[in-house]
């Protein structure tokens, strides 16, 4: 039986600012990636959102990004490798104290935005963050984009690595997401966002912006809670899913 | 025989600035409270200082601090218990991560300036800070000003305490600071301070600013690293506890 | 003829982070407080606040508060007069700067949350700010709490004073607000607000708390644009102003 | 008789941290560019470097820089042009109002660290970061790497712009830095270094580091404080200066 693991972004607010429909979004996923106070949140939100995502027996991610509260983590900065291990090992540690004081523990590290997106590209910085994820707790998943470099540094440094699919991102021949500067990078029309999620499930590929076939392994697909809207999608991608015999698990099962 | 442990503040630095002679301090105490990037330091100051901190096997404490590098900390702030718990959360966690990767551990948590001030006086949000550092680790030791509230919340929690001398400070009959914007509230002569320190630590008593006899039970004196003239002072501490059979060693042996 | 100024908090957002119904709100009132990036806002929407007050020709009012984003602003903070000086200042002048580049003017300055809260308290610390705005441009009217030491200390400076009232607040009998954490600090039935307002507007007479009646010079009403019920009822204070014959004018025209 | 502009950077200290020999190096220098508080310095170090600059009847700039205290400014960030005519508008006015309080005015703009760099590079970003100081003054003077974008940008919005030569960097053909992770990016050797200076200022030429005369107008040596070897530079440049006849002015008589 096919297996895959939903995945959203929690827990990114910031003290009287609130954002994300958080209470509805965690009951539609096997898995949430909580923001850590660098580019989102705050102790008292993390606090509050490790919480949440331990009563509902979430598969719980730490969401590492860049100290960039302003941009919201999605601005590219020039870090150094050694900057990238720092930065992540500090928000690892703060948010693994909250789930310490829960009694749960983090499964997976999935870089945010920009951070995720550079580390895609760039094997150095990539290795900086699997580094650090690494001597932190070896038995952490790293989440990342299936064919990037992060993967690949990952599992150079001996993680275990589950890779992501992006529903309503157009694929480059050579794997990479179709930038959002260019025409045709999202996939606006939904029905087609959600063949193209069966077929890579059970198939393993996916159709490139050129036309061609590409192979693709993946384990996790990327939803958004945002707004009422993205909750809809989820729903709708779970029952698919579900009419094709296609189980949602947390990563730690999918990946085996 | 009569043990102390010497404790500095360490890893104060951050980015281009340099705060502190870490290097020299470390070598003279038994305990360092590290920075944890709310007050003072950030995520590569942190690394390194562990590091050094491993490397010189000295005991590590926490030194979380509020949110205000701007005011290093040193500013009151109006924070709830709640939120005093999840900041601290957060500090511990973060540095733990640094300690983790190091195979090192945390021994002791010493909150930082005004927030160590604050909690001294005010228990409920010593209790937040305590409660948020037994549900973390409960065989932590909190280190706090000798008498005052934040050792009455953390001794009702179920924490270790370790009680704090201030060589350089007077005291009030009630076992508080005597506030720094008073007059004599500091000891400027340094054999005074050096023959109160003997004294409190072999006696139990101190001599308070009014002129009276107050017992005072502690297990640590907290020196600087600051600059050449604070590392000097420590020399001969360290050198006069040395005549005095009096043993310097870690908060954990003290406290036994 | 009674006039009176409407004053509404504008430009609150952050990043990705969004608060308040600016434009909606901006068209019910005659002055507006401009986050200036310290409690909340950023140069983006500082930028688009002000654009947006000078097309709807609002009166432009300076909105500083703590550098505590964590806190929004409402936490008191242990800093000196001094220290305030330099935060008003430094706000000021790059709200003052956005106002340059769409050729419009301040006209007066409002501090925000708990630095309002502790100058109405605090003469010292109320100079500082007055100063800091006197020094920068003299013929600043600086908006406060009728009868606060921020008044006082505005007036000594030489500062033009408006003097604001809270329609959902109650009054203790030395012109204090209540505190939010005593029983009946807030004014909950809309009604009574309302009459509370057309009342002191016309006899410069509030009912305090205990009962008694205290005199109370105002100038400008404290509304709030944060949702849909809050701008229904600057509606609703509106129509009740227009019936009692009551204008609505920018504080300039108010104080004369 | 030729004339030149000593320019260095000042006001960089931040609360508790001090950085550079700021009443040492003002006396040597004809212009000071002014930290902002985003890449360094607070507002109260803003205060008192501007009474410092004042007193000094130093030719006045603003120092504007990425929001990046942890990396001071120094790390590439990938802001829009819109971000960035935000940001440096925010900062010049920050500035302003300290000036405006003691009476004195910012001549010139000079970005900070990365923001400048990569301005240099890119036009579209120069064109945000000069629209911005046009729209809020336009007598005020650019100075910037002499054959950048940004000077080119710079004199498209219609800024009076004035160049700047750096004493101790290797040109490539292109006029541009020679990249400091390249070997031979420093002129190391001293002498050499005030060769350059003198030959750019009375031939208008600069030998590249492959070789080849380079014809490049300038009108400001960017110098620096940060300790007493930078400052006997300083005094050594001054000295041959004065020893070739030519006169240290600030950047408005230069650039006439």
């Amino acid at each position: 039986m096919y297996k895959v693991d939903l995945n959203s972004d929690l827990g990114e607010s910031f003290g009287a600012y609130t954002i994300g429909m958080d209470e509805e979004v965690i009951k539609l996923v096997s898995s949430v990636n909580i923001a850590c106070g660098f580019h989102a949140s705050d102790p008292v939100v993390m606090r509050r959102t490790v919480e949440r995502a331990a009563a509902a027996k979430a598969g719980i991610g730490a969401h590492p990004g860049f100290y960039d509260l302003m941009g919201f983590g999605r601005r590219n900065m020039n870090i150094s490798p050694s900057e990238a291990y720092a930065y992540v090992t500090y928000q690892l540690g703060a948010l693994s104290a909250f789930c310490t004081q829960q009694g749960v523990r983090i499964d997976h590290v999935k870089p945010h935005g920009a951070l995720y997106n550079m580390a895609g590209k760039d094997y150095e910085l990539a290795k900086g963050i699997c580094s650090a994820i690494y001597d932190f707790d070896p038995d952490l998943i790293l989440l990342g984009l299936s064919g990037s470099q992060m993967i690949k540094a990952g599992e150079d440094i001996g993680l275990r690595c589950a890779r992501e699919f992006f529903a309503d991102r157009a694929y480059e021949d050579d794997g990479s997401l179709r930038a959002r500067t260019k025409e045709g990078a999202m996939i606006e029309d939904e029905n087609e966002a959600i063949e193209r999620v069966v077929k890579v499930i059970k198939t393993g590929k996916v159709t490139t912006f050129p036309g061609n076939e590409l192979d693709l392994k993946i384990d996790s697909i990327c939803v958004h809670g945002d707004n009422a809207h993205a909750l809809e999608f989820v729903r709708i991608i779970r029952k698919r899913l579900a009419d094709e015999n296609i189980e949602i698990a947390p990563l730690s099962q999918v990946i085996g």
